[in-house]
């Protein structure tokens, strides 16, 4: 932008597009102020064209850039964008800003079919046109909607009045399962009675065809002339083509049920209603089923434009794709989508699986700094940490993932319930992976005066210490040293009644299951003071006290991050529910 | 009944009454029927006297006794009962039913009012009627509603004209918060009056108000008359008087709150409305907090008339009786009460917990008797069986506990997916208690080709293969034995694909945390085949095949049985909902 405080408007405009894109900066997901921001600026200088001062043209520039960047699937403001171009700075420029735009949505039929119209209308050598033509065709062709794009296709070629082109070009279309598919067979046949044989049907067909008209004509003993055979000969290619036609036809209804209940084919930043999703994904479920590779990507990707804020589909198109053969390339390209663009930093998920995509491809440091990554943005994510303290193990071995948790641990910015779950990941890694239950229980034991306040700290030591095998003969005492954790954690934790009473049920367990003789005395005493009323649980006295003196109380804030439960992703997942109503949120 | 065919009624009347005791007897819980069936038992021979045939006499007993053996609460069916014996067999008769009633419902007001007033009207030796009224009031004088007794006791001194028996019963209920304390007051405080002063306070009361009567006088210099110092002893004792009532008054006033809202006093049938429970509940932790044993006492028997088929309160009554000292009988009354009568058999939660009672009071033969008759009610009670288990494990040792199992397991009558639990916790027992590892895994792979279609079964096997420590430099291969039984039981198993999901989580997990350099390729391998779509899942072809044979599906209510999850009832505890609507189900 250079000139900060000259966008190249009056002083009032000037005011006003720094308030707008003060408030874009605030909050970059909001749309409303994005729209206002592109308004005033193409609003500057009463409109801007290839006369508007330098400022001008660079701040509409820069907010369209920054715009497009952030909402790329907007195909209605990269038409725009090239528009605007074009008046400002001719052909060559828009043509830049459409080939940005359709990389950016690849799979926009409008887009496409507005960048040939361009084309088509700014460029007179005809090769170059049917290049882009073709290029569409590739990105747009197969689409159910794409009535549009070929039709402008031919508009070009009858310009051009290349009959064997239009033909051509049906010929292809004609097998496409298509909204429009009857009008474009009815065209096709008409020509197809207008066109020399030879452009029918390839030569080998046609000579099939030739031989089999002979010989039903000798088997009569009737000599015909060659306008007669030519006749025949059309009549069988008639009935091939009705085939191609009555198959199109099939594959168009099989898949109208699922087109016809697609609303909003288009991106937009609002939710989507669930019965859409269930429409995309029954619809994902027959084209895949269906087996065709190019035509279950087309669908992903339209799938993905409208669907770009759910990462549902970005997990299923990156995991479908990564069972089909030699895809690392396109695997990898899925989540970078993902990842940059679409899935909420919030929602660290497919950014952690990215990682363990790149893992596998032996692309470790990647890795790592996809976790750092996640991290710079969503500190205190318990979740990242771990998996990059597992991911250090795996590759690095055991002190390399205890220096991720200590680093943590020892940060002066972390908060100190994440810390009591890296504390217990840490006594974790001691116990099970080096195997050394004595150092592992010292952590605990060590650490217990800083996180006493920690569900997880309890529930992870209590864990470690019921894990601990028995053998009376060996080790009479250990169900004392579990009744000491579990009076601590009673003593000293301020946690809530109800998570005591579930932190309490694994020793209840215990007691069951491993307890001696005696153990129902320790059971039914525990099960009175923590089920029981008020006035018993209060005269046991152990509840949030220290040396005697209660401990204050834990605000609801602070106790809902003492109270915390830490999942990995994958262990959150639910089946969508195919009967759910109303908007989908995003996360 | 002896003759079962000869209900002592004309054929239409034991045709009828036949069909009644046998709809009673296919669902005994139901209460019309119970209803329909006394009102027939009455209305034989045209309404039942002393001249009614032996047979009727005896079908409307038999009836009664069951009736009220079923639903002992009913104090109204009591006193109808006494009524009918009354007119039947003269006093004596009815005298026995008021005794067995006022056991069965020891704190209902009604049912000793009318026992003691049936008492004074068929009894001519005062000295025996005082009895009866002292005894009532032990169990029913503190309750808040009291007044119809006091009353009733008044009206008996009235007839007797021992006006210092009025004053002295007047002189305890003006210290009981009661609904009508004040009316009480009053007619104490007029009565005192008339009464000798020697009869209103105790002898040392007295001399202590005639002495500061006596030094006030002395300060002015006055000398006064006897008439006068009793004037101004009276006027104390009155003050003192006044004290007393507004110490009651203000008890009075504590309860009203809690005793304004109980809609139902009374037993019955159907359910109560949350704000009922939550009103018991309060005013138990109000009744707790003030400390008063016997009041104490007095309240939870009048909560578990109202709230009788709420467990909640049985167990509560319980564990608060078990944290007094030195109660165990009363403790064990209460349990006995509970399981015997009012909390059903489906729950057997309190049946289990009264059985824990039972083997800390050393009556081991005693919790396993216990044992044994929950599962002759509901065979099939996986908590039970493994009770059970525990309890001998506890005992007698681990092959008493493997024997409860065995025993169990070799049953025909036992289902399938209850054997699987059990299997689980027999390998358990060698894995944890025994210290045998390679006996434990002998028994999940020997009895993974009866059970594979149980979800509790590869959740413990998979625990235990999980749980395992890991050494890489003494057993490599363990990650290969957990894939193993994660790919057996992918094929082996027909669970629905959530639970599938579920249960590879633990081995996602397994592989972040322990596996080697390797493991993002298998994790991301099983994360797509179990979180990817349809199409991809099947290519895996792990599903539900044995031998490339697809195995059927189970059926709905099989799934059910076979994805069930087990819990302990203390697992399943949660906290009473204090803001719940509507009627709170006994289940």
């Amino acid at each position: 932008m250079g000139d900060f405080s000259n966008y190249g408007g009056s002083e009032e405009e000037n005011a006003e597009i720094r308030r707008l894109n003060s408030e874009v900066d605030a909050d970059t997901d909001n749309f409303e102020n994005w729209e206002k921001l592109v308004r005033a600026c193409e609003a500057l200088e009463g409109g801007l064209n290839r006369n508007s001062s330098p400022q001008a043209l660079a701040t509409l520039r820069d907010t369209y850039d920054r715009f497009l960047l952030k909402f790329p699937l907007l195909f209605g403001y990269w038409k725009k964008y090239a528009d605007l171009e074009f008046n400002i700075s001719g052909p060559e420029s828009a043509e830049m800003v459409y080939e940005r735009g359709c990389a950016s949505i690849t799979n926009s039929v409008d887009l496409w079919t507005e960048y040939c119209s361009f084309k088509m209308e700014t460029t007179h050598t005809p090769h170059l046109v049917r290049e882009l033509f073709e290029r569409a065709a590739g990105f747009v062709g197969l689409d159910f909607l794409a009535h549009p794009f070929w039709d402008k296709y031919l508009e070009y070629e009858e310009r051009q009045e290349a009959q064997d082109k239009i033909f051509a070009i049906l010929n292809r279309v004609i097998h496409i399962p298509m909204h429009q598919y009857a009008r474009y067979f009815e065209r096709f046949r008409q020509l197809s009675h207008t066109r020399p044989l030879s452009e029918l049907v390839p030569a080998d067909a046609l000579a099939r065809y030739r031989a089999e008209v002979e010989t039903e004509g000798a088997q009569y003993g009737i000599q015909r002339t060659e306008a007669e055979v030519e006749r025949d000969i059309r009549a069988k290619i008639d009935a091939a083509f009705y085939i191609i036609f009555q198959r199109t036809q099939t594959e168009t209804n099989k898949r109208w049920t699922y087109e016809s209940e697609i609303k909003r084919p288009y991106f937009h930043v609002t939710e989507l209603e669930h019965q859409q999703l269930i429409n995309w994904r029954k619809y994902l479920d027959f084209e895949e089923s269906e087996g065709n590779y190019t035509r279950i990507i087309c669908l992903y990707e339209r799938c993905l434009v409208t669907c770009a804020f759910y990462e549902e589909f970005w997990f299923r198109y990156a995991r479908w794709m990564s069972a089909q053969e030699d895809k690392e390339e396109e695997v990898r390209n899925i989540y970078l989508r993902a990842v940059t663009l679409f899935v909420p930093i919030s929602r660290p998920g497919i950014r952690l699986q990215f990682a363990y995509f790149e893992e596998m491809c032996g692309r470790v440091d990647v890795a790592r700094d996809m976790h750092a990554a996640i991290l710079a943005q969503l500190p205190d994510c318990v979740e990242a940490i771990v998996s990059w303290g597992n991911l250090q193990r795996r590759q690095s071995g055991l002190d390399a993932a205890i220096e991720v948790y200590k680093a943590q641990i020892d940060s002066p910015t972390v908060d100190i319930f994440t810390k009591a779950a890296l504390v217990t990941e840490w006594a974790f890694l001691l116990w099970k992976v080096k195997g050394s239950v004595d150092e592992a229980r010292t952590v605990f034991v060590k650490n217990v005066q800083w996180y006493a306040d920690s569900r997880h700290f309890w529930q992870k030591w209590l864990q470690f210490e019921l894990e601990q095998p028995t053998n009376e003969q060996i080790e009479p005492k250990i169900g004392e040293e579990i009744k000491a954790v579990v009076a601590e954690m009673r003593t000293k934790s301020r946690l809530s009644a109800s998570v005591r009473q579930e932190l309490c049920q694994g020793y209840l367990n215990y007691l069951q299951q491993r307890g001696g003789k005696d153990a129902m005395k320790e059971f039914l005493t525990v099960d009175r003071e923590i089920f029981g009323p008020v006035s018993i649980a209060a005269k046991a006295k152990l509840s949030g006290k220290e040396n005697g003196v209660a401990l204050g109380e834990l605000d609801d804030a602070v106790r809902q991050k003492a109270e915390g439960r830490y999942y990995s992703y994958y262990e959150l997942y639910i089946d969508p529910d195919m009967a759910a109503q109303g908007p989908a949120t995003f996360h």
